[in-house]
């Protein structure tokens, strides 16, 4: 039914539900306190009851707040990881990234989000087979001009309109013209990367960071300074003005929706803001949107939405929600957008016709918006028996976020477990895990874990969790 | 006939065929003289009287030598463009490139090969279709496996399995383990630069050189110094000498086997020269072997057959033999190989999986073999063709290269002709030329153009190239 809800109901009611996720992350609803009634809420807000209702299920579904039987709505007792010191990181230094070479290692394996490479796949794979049969007929047609001539850089115009239109529906009005084809999000990255900083300038990230922006810099030579975000609420605007103040900080690598590995979302104020520290110091924000699709209840609309200026570098694929295996993702560069289409061009010349004309066609018949309505159900399921399993497997104190969307969350351990200490004695098990230290440059984080829900916790992966309860509990 | 030798017999009578080419472009043996008759040369070389034949059969089909009734076989009076003063270039202090931004615009536009890229191309296609059918059996295969996880960055074991053979039969033993799968051929390039330079590094190209390096050189902000190159026989181990010796140049790019523009092959004994110099220096050698598979009469070794100690980096790709839409090449990097392999893991991750196994098997059954023997007879057709047309049509003055491989010649025209000066008129008319002042950072080559025989010297491109005459002869 959700599906059919026009796009301005749906707004209103998925606005609701972030606005009283707000109210909870940011504290002014505490956990165990009693909500406000529905009336109340009605009144307050200025919409029908039954979009309250509609908002509070959601939330209920979420796990953020439980319905207790003639007393009302309350919050939930949520349990989440600590945060690094804003103070003592805010303090060091910007200097160039240097990750020890285990950690490539660990990024060359693990980005495949899965404890158990090996283990079976059981899911419906009838959304590949009709991505399969658009590429199948897209390679079939004009065989010579796909095998003689390359595309221009900026790629396929057809599957850019494709891409624009997604964007238009989580209120972020993109043009086609504005979007550059690249080779995934992380080739998204690196493009963005090279085309605002040169080597010796200092990026901003924030702190737990995505592991692939990390050796990034370290490969194109730039300084890192990591400013420690809300485990739940992500970067603070605050913060970055109080880094920007005090660094001569060049472009902030930012995931605004689900960011890996905390899961975290960035309030739609708190993106505002952010947008305007940008314009304000002539900042520019590359914009990790990987996961924005992802999200359970609501599509976040990402801080290009916010962006008048071009000072945002959006970056995203297709790559976590619906193929690997097309390598293909997108830019929009804003005012970077020229140079980054000539940096496409030297760095691969152009991108495949068959798999964009093939991707262009699968979305175009609404292939994919209809794949994700079920994709992320099946997420939220995933995620919710990943949770289950943790509560019933590990007999240790840990804490974890309960991220809305993407594909992870983040395990804070005790102080003493050095997650990445069994990285490799896992492997031989065939258990591969994504320790903490992966996300940082600074030695935060020994002590966590991301853990991915995009399998279920079944069979020999439920198995491997068991496995982990009895290593972190030091039986290992 | 000539697949079903072995390659042994191949060998012996390619090698004699390329001695001879030799002896003709380095002037041992003049315009106009005759050879020396069949018993000589099969007792001077030591081979059967049938091999020597065979040889001179080869030569005289290049266009290198004729036969004449009743007195033997002659030298042929081949008519070559010039060559830039060697002694002004090497004197000329490495500099940063800046190539105007028109040249950014032309690169994005001529890669395609094509006079008018619009016009219609009736070529075969069932190689085409094999490989479609190759791929489209990969995509069924494993769908869950290849949609939620990436492979490794190095890539597909199978695929590098099969190029390590391609290569082992043009005498260059690659290990599968030594290669690393990329985004074609021009992103191995990207990769070799930035896994052995930094920026402000010197980097030695080949006078005229492959526009896609020079922009390159730009974009990772490296010093370029130009060798002039002879248009038949390459660059010189000598030259390079001599510029090693002068500025601190930490690599040189280097096209072995029929060169953009020029078609030129470096001969047996200066690659091996050319190779120990890289390891007398400490030099990095970056070969782009794009064309190597593409020799009319015989495979060249590259480069990096002479390579004993890992100095050379050897990328190349099927992006010009036979799909550009795969966007799979390959690179090998020697000593640099880890840091390629983990560069392009955070350039892109990782390759498309089913692309690289439908590439695989393709090869695997002997599809690709097939396809160049075929393809090779009709390039050098074209090629004939093409000067055919040339040498009816324009009416004035110019020189050009014959290649004996690869997609591509190159034409020299009266100084006063600045082909780049009627590019974007000529772009109205939908005619696409390639001027040669892309070829240097240095302005040299105002009035050179490469000409492409990739596509049939016929119909609409014959038009076109009647256009051009009316153009260079100056009633444009």
């Amino acid at each position: 039914m959700g599906s059919r809800r026009t796009d301005m109901t749906s707004f209103i009611y998925e606005q609701l539900a972030q606005r009283f996720s707000e109210q909870i992350h940011t504290g002014l609803w505490r956990p165990q306190q009693r909500l406000p009634s529905i009336r109340q809420l009605s009144e307050e807000f200025g919409v029908a009851k039954i979009t309250v209702q509609h908002a509070l299920h959601k939330l209920e579904a979420s796990g953020l707040v439980e319905a207790r039987p003639r007393s009302g709505y309350f919050v939930c007792q949520r349990s989440v990881p600590a945060v690094p010191s804003s103070k003592r990181l805010l303090n060091t230094q910007p200097s160039l990234v240097n990750m020890p070479l285990i950690f490539q290692d660990i990024m060359a394996r693990s980005a495949a989000f899965d404890l158990c490479p090996g283990a079976p796949v059981n899911e419906p794979a009838s959304h590949l087979l009709q991505l399969n049969r658009h590429i199948g007929r897209a390679m079939r047609q004009q065989l010579h001009h796909k095998a003689l001539y390359y595309t221009g850089p900026q790629g396929n115009p057809a599957l850019r309109e494709q891409i624009a239109l997604l964007y238009q529906g989580r209120n972020c009005p993109l043009d086609a013209e504005a979007l550059c084809i690249t080779a995934g999000c992380q080739n998204s990255l690196f493009l963005a990367l090279m085309s605002c900083c040169e080597p010796g300038d200092t990026v901003a990230v924030e702190s737990p960071a995505f592991y692939g922006v990390l050796q990034l810099l370290q490969q194109l030579r730039l300084k890192v300074v990591e400013i420690p975000v809300s485990p739940t609420l992500g970067l603070k605007a605050a913060d970055l003005e109080a880094v920007v103040r005090k660094w001569p900080v060049k472009a902030c690598v930012i995931t605004a929706s689900f960011a890996t590995p905390t899961g975290a979302s960035i309030p739609g104020e708190e993106k505002r803001q952010l947008v305007a520290l940008a314009e304000q110091y002539g900042l520019t924000l590359i914009e990790d949107d990987i996961y924005g699709d992802l999200g359970f209840h609501f599509r976040p609309e990402p801080l290009k939405a916010f962006d008048k200026n071009g000072n945002v570098i959006l970056c995203s694929s297709i790559s976590k929600s619906l193929s690997r295996d097309l390598r293909l993702g997108w830019i929009a560069g804003g005012r970077h957008h020229d140079k980054i289409v000539h940096l496409k061009l030297i760095n691969q010349l152009a991108s495949g016709q068959a798999m964009q004309e093939g991707l262009a066609s699968f979305m175009a018949e609404g292939h994919y918006k209809r794949h994700l309505l079920q994709y992320r159900q099946q997420l939220k399921r995933q995620r919710d028996d990943l949770l289950k399993a943790l509560n019933a497997l590990w007999q240790f104190p840990f804490r974890y976020t309960v991220p809305e969307g993407g594909i992870a969350l983040w395990l804070e351990l005790q102080k003493q477990q050095d997650t990445a200490r069994y990285y490799q004695p896992l492997l031989m098990e065939n258990i591969v895990i994504t320790p903490g230290a992966l996300f940082s440059t600074q030695g935060h984080f020994n002590n966590y874990l991301r853990l991915s829900f995009a399998h279920p916790a079944t069979g020999p992966r439920r198995q491997a969790l068991a496995r982990l309860a009895g290593v972190f509990a030091g039986r290992g």
